[in-house]
């Protein structure tokens, strides 16, 4: 990432960006990769170990027509960005061990997310915008907790709504007391909804703000400042304008300084230049070892990953040198990509058919190289990247299929794509003499046991067995390719059909999941894959995001007289008042 | 409660019932108390150790008019009646030790709630529907852990939807296995909702059965039988028809056997006969210990719960002697009343006003004497019973402030009150000679730290100070009544007004509160009430029932092509496909 300065000479490239030539989130593509030199409402300013990450949102560049970006709201494409500031600090900036978050605009840190953006936006993309500026906060937090970059929140004016939300996903708050700076939650006084991006739950489960306090605090639309700020523990110091710079500055090299280092140099993020085409209804998407291909007539898509080509690096300085060409980390990035392209730009899609193809030999030699060298930080952050986009994955509100033929490699890393799935086809055997004598197998391997676990705290593997530990500690021992009929009998896949069997019964098995209630399936999907403990994370991805959603289609909030539609104009909305 | 047998004897009552005057849940009111000799829908024989308690739905009775409960499928009707067996069996017949739950129709367990009462039914009632059902299999799962009454589902015919919900409450489930008796949660595939009785979640927290074949079995009409339900875990024995009755019956024996003994004799659950009167917009209902007041055109309530009057029994032989009319018992029994009675047939009320009246001493006295005593089988009841209501507090959807003034006796058990509201208001002082005489105060004592935890598991107060449990830990040794100042600054009361403002101050916060959308209020205390941990139980009302509200809200359901709108009629269902 190119270091750059609040200098204006930090100002928008003129170039054009790619964001412009598809960005509305309602029609036209959505796209998620962002570069550093192309930032739009976003200033980077790196000093030895300290980072700092000014927020100065360009009010006349909002993703799509229709609304401004006023007092430092944020749309998707600002939270892109942010998501690539976060990405690029852990990856190329080693050295930085505090990051500022900050405002670049005067009186304002952030007002949140855009409300004419959202009230002009379907449900559907207010439910996935909320989905990955959560996963974005979540990201930030993994990089204070596992990448010893340790995010401050320097509110140097009003933090409300979204502003706040990003505040609260810093490990600390310093607010300024100045007599205008202020924490709010106005959405439920003033839009009816929710703060949509972990709010609540962070204000009384990570800060642990005290219930009534968190009640009071969340009805009030001019929030809270100063002492008081403080002493209810929405804010770690309200801190008075004379002396705000210098205590943010003290505080953030006092973190630093307890942080070790992470020897440099930098691995770049280099662009991931898919290629796309269009042929009917059919769209594809082809990256260096991932494809997605969505048949919008079928409303399904296919997902296909690719194994390591050949022998990869073995030790750490090997994997250094590869830095964005090793395998693992390159596919994962563009396995990440496509599921957002997914999320956003093929809204239709029930169903997400996931395929491999490569040596199994090769993605577990790949995985033991990186399990062997997870001291190592750069590998460390390879790994917690894999954990992320497989988060990603299980948090995809779409059914997920795992295909598992002759020539795949769910192995390791990749049979946690399997794992993943709703359900699992293995193809027992093969129908030709190639694959009769090379049939389809699955196997384990280190990463397995615990660098990717689910956002509930558990392996994919302990959620798959919650009731039984005693089959995954076993498993443990299961080192070699399991055939269909051990995988079937160890239960790492849910059914092996013969190759007489097998196209019809998986044929079936998507002409009938396609034929459900997207809505129901969600629902479902959502229930079943986070079995066993909740987390903070899955509490913002279950109780408050399945709140939030349910309370985006009431006409309380969307209908006509709808707060969130009355936002602004001088009548008052109307509700309907029957408490459910 | 009387024994009746599965003879025509047990046949409805003829005389008139009170359910009948006001049942339909959609205007004229529900009344939630149940008597045995008038079950219409179940017939429930004792033997010793065991009961057994067969569904017997009379389709012809449904609550309110247009729809009939064939199938042995049920209404809130049918689920009171089982809420009052469950409760009864607990007080009425401690030498019942093995509860078999089954059904009097032929090849028919039990086909869940009535599709075509939740066609018809507001959004509103639906969701107050699945609650009530959830906490009575909660309550049928604590009979099961906490009072040695062991559920045993013995499914001879179909179990679908809410019937499989039924027996996965129960501690086991055996399925006759005759080529027809089957499980199934037919929700998603011919409804376009989930199960909503906890099913999904009991599904893989409570059984365990692994998510990819949860996933088969949810999207499985037909559902599935015999021994494949054993091997997946649906049930724990998948038993022939001819070994069937004996195979139950030597179970119920079993867990009987292996169950120690609760001297009786039992405690009759004597009926409440409350005093209800309208005057204009106000409703009151007046219990022994507690009053309701509803204002519909404040859409404010007030309940009012007055403290024991006078000295109560001091040990155990003394409460049984009390029995029905223990103060605890009675008392909670009534606000279990008042709080349906608000849910269901006072809907558009945001607010509830909790206050307290009476002796602060004889509540301590009275909490004192249940505590020393919670060894009795009884005693242990009336603790659980306590339990139970201020859980259905927690989980009652409307904003509840409690208001602490002179003449208050909020202490011990009665503090709970003030523990579960969102908000606190404490009056400081008094406002004549009389009440600065003898100011408000608030007392903790042994039921504050243990016996009356919320569904989290945690106690109010670990909640309430989730960050610091030192605080609850000092709090143990402040044995004494707490004045205004202490309490707030114990963090114990939210605000604590002197007599100068305390009427402005309550009654613009009622103001404000009674002005905010439903809706967003509904999510908001969700998340904040229930901050820590979640629980299978949690995880019921939370992410279950919150992703259940959004798919009863949503076309795919309930437009008019939706699938629940168009369930029985020629035409397919149509869907707007866009994932979310």
């Amino acid at each position: 990432m190119e270091a750059t300065t609040s200098s204006p000479s930090a100002a928008p490239s003129p170039q054009p960006r790619a964001r412009e030539e598809g960005s509305s989130g309602e029609g036209s593509p959505v796209r998620f990769e962002a570069e550093p030199g192309r930032y739009r409402h976003w200033k980077l300013s790196l000093e030895g170990a300290i980072a700092r990450v000014s927020m100065d949102v360009d009010e006349d560049a909002p993703m799509r027509p229709g609304y401004q970006l006023k007092l430092n709201s944020y749309d998707l494409a600002v939270d892109i960005e942010l998501a690539d500031i976060v990405q690029r600090l852990r990856f190329e900036r080693p050295e930085v061990k505090a990051v500022v978050v900050t405002s670049a605009q005067p009186r304002i840190f952030c007002a949140g997310a855009n409300i004419y953006m959202l009230g002009s936006s379907s449900h559907a993309f207010k439910v996935n915008f909320c989905k990955f500026t959560n996963e974005t906060r979540l990201a930030l937090e993994e990089a204070c907790s596992e990448s010893g970059q340790h995010y401050l929140a320097a509110l140097n004016g009003v933090a409300s709504g979204g502003g706040y939300e990003l505040a609260l996903a810093c490990e600390e708050i310093f607010l300024c007391d100045d007599g205008s700076s202020a924490v709010s939650f106005p959405e439920t006084p003033l839009l009816a909804v929710l703060p949509g991006t972990g709010g609540l739950t962070r204000l009384v489960d990570k800060r642990k703000v005290r219930r009534d306090l968190a009640d009071v605090f969340s009805t009030l639309a001019e929030g809270v400042r100063g002492k008081r700020a403080q002493e209810w523990g929405l804010v770690d110091r309200s801190i008075p304008r004379s002396r705000f710079d210098q205590a943010v500055a003290q505080r953030a090299a006092e973190l630093a300084a307890a942080t070790p280092d992470r020897p440099g140099p930098g691995v770049e993020l280099a662009p991931l230049e898919p290629r796309r085409a269009e042929d009917g209804d059919v769209s594809t998407c082809d990256y260096r070892h991932v494809s997605l291909k969505v048949d919008r007539a079928a409303r399904t898509a296919e997902i296909r990953v690719l194994g390591p080509d050949g022998e990869g690096p073995s030790d750490a300085a090997g994997m250094r040198r590869a830095g964005a060409d090793l395998w693992a980390l390159r596919a994962f990035r563009e396995l990440d990509d496509a599921l957002l392209d997914l999320r956003f730009n093929h809204p239709t899609v029930g169903l997400v058919l996931l395929r491999t193809a490569g040596s199994p030999d090769a993605v577990r030699a790949a995985d033991e190289a990186l399990w062997a060298a997870r001291d190592d930080w750069f590998v460390k952050e390879v790994l917690l990247h894999m954990r992320r986009v497989l988060k990603r994955l299980d948090l995809t509100a779409r059914s997920v299929f795992a295909l598992i033929e002759p020539g795949s490699c769910f192995a390791g890393s990749l049979f946690e794509l399997a794992l993943a799935a709703d359900r699992s086809y293995m193809l027992d055997g093969g129908d030709d003499d190639a694959s009769r004598a090379s049939p389809a197998t699955v196997a384990l391997g280190p990463l397995n046991f615990g660098p990717l676990a689910m956002s509930n705290g558990l392996t994919r593997l302990a959620s798959r067995f919650l009731g039984a530990p005693e089959r995954v500690a076993a498993l443990k021992e299961r080192t070699g390719p399991l055939s269909a009929e051990e995988a079937l009998e160890e239960g790492l896949c849910t059914f092996a059909p013969d190759a007489m069997d097998w196209d019809d019964e998986v044929r079936l098995a998507i002409e009938e999941r396609v034929s459900l209630s997207p809505d129901a399936l969600t629902g479902m999907e959502a229930s079943l894959r986070f079995c066993g403990p909740e987390t903070m994370e899955t509490k913002i991805f279950s109780r408050l995001s399945a709140w939030q959603n349910w309370i985006f289609q009431r006409p309380n909030a969307v209908g006509q007289r709808g707060a969130l539609t009355m936002y602004g104009r001088p009548e008052r909305p109307e509700f309907d008042w029957r408490r459910t």
